[in-house]
């Protein structure tokens, strides 16, 4: 049986994995509120992201007090280095989705995505949801092949990134500015999200292996 | 005297200082490649910001050799989870002024920035290397009442980066879409670079009080 201080890290990857679904479930509801220009599902965007701020509240909380309490070393000060910054980009991961969520709401009744954008952004929005189950289960399962592979799905979100200006510096954009920041400010917010999501695997990699591979930091 | 394990939180913080030090250098060159089309000034940014990231990976290698050896507590506890927060944000700072740099390197031998949008961007400069200049002045002084007044100037950086949008949107705008989103992007990477000063700031405070004051997520 385990200690109750091992249970508390325990615990503690219970929540990181919670903050994970509660990050998923906003840029998911985040990409149709954008496509589909549904307020109502913005507003809960918004709304939510304060229960992301309290968990990671709740996680900060937690270390500063096993650190306090039980000096962790080895294995175990790994894990509370780790859930710290885990839990730091997980909680940016939601204000990212709601910054998505915000442009949503400015923008409705309209959509701030053009038809020609659409498909673009469905996909990133799928790569991030994608993104964020993965490095949940990594979180979970502690799989550092897993969480290796996450970097296939963020070079596809690069390109996707990149995809974005191509359309919107195309002499055939005919929707003008005012779209054209919507959607650079839009596009950079999931390749940060993604980014995020690969920093928080990266983290999984040091805790297990004690070295974290290097971010890379292409844009 | 002070015995070698607080010599060397000491020089953690002279560490962090110079991580100050080289982001501030790096803004300042950023701001100026942008506005003079200096493409050996915006080079030497984006080639420098290795130097903030092999400083930043000596912090964080002497931290987790200070936690696996001293289990600091109390104070020094708190001193060794603020200088890895603080490290990492100052080490964000490097790379959004690289981007900012990258930004006039891509359009070299002309500007990114039309004249109209000049004034706000070196204002945004100006206030950026304020910014860091006092963040680096309450590491090294831990004074927690300056820590608290850097809201002013981060306030200051939100309302000249919603000036930016006006004249971006504003019907007289006549440069089109792609200056449209160089100066989106660059107007965010100044307000994230101001964000991430107040975020060390504010980490100066939780080292000295215990509790951090909340982050404001306006954008």
């Amino acid at each position: 049986m385990r200690d109750a201080y091992h249970e508390e890290l325990d615990a503690l990857t219970g929540r990181l994995v919670e903050m994970t679904r509660l990050v998923r479930s906003a840029i998911s509801r985040a990409t149709t509120a954008l496509l589909d220009a549904d307020l109502h599902l913005a507003e809960s965007v918004i709304s939510q992201d304060e229960e992301v701020n309290r968990i990671f509240a709740e996680v900060e909380a937690t270390i500063f007090d096993l650190m306090a309490r039980q000096q962790p070393v080895a294995v175990d000060l790994r894990m509370i280095i780790a859930a710290l910054r885990m839990g730091t980009d997980l909680e940016r991961m939601g204000d990212l989705a709601e910054h998505v969520a915000k442009i949503a709401r400015l923008r409705h009744p309209d959509s701030a995505i053009p038809p020609e954008i659409r498909a673009t952004i469905l996909e990133m929005g799928q790569i991030a949801e994608r993104l964020i189950t993965k490095t949940g289960s990594c979180i979970a399962s502690r799989d550092v092949e897993s969480a290796l592979e996450l970097e296939a799905d963020d070079d596809a979100m690069d390109k996707l990134h990149r995809r974005l200006f191509t359309i919107l510096m195309a002499p055939d954009w005919k929707y003008g500015v005012e779209p054209a920041i919507d959607v650079t400010l839009i596009g950079r917010y999931y390749e940060r999200y993604a980014d995020h999501a690969v920093r928080v695997a990266h983290d999984v990699v040091y805790l297990v292996t004690g070295s974290r591979p290097a971010d890379s930091n292409a844009f």
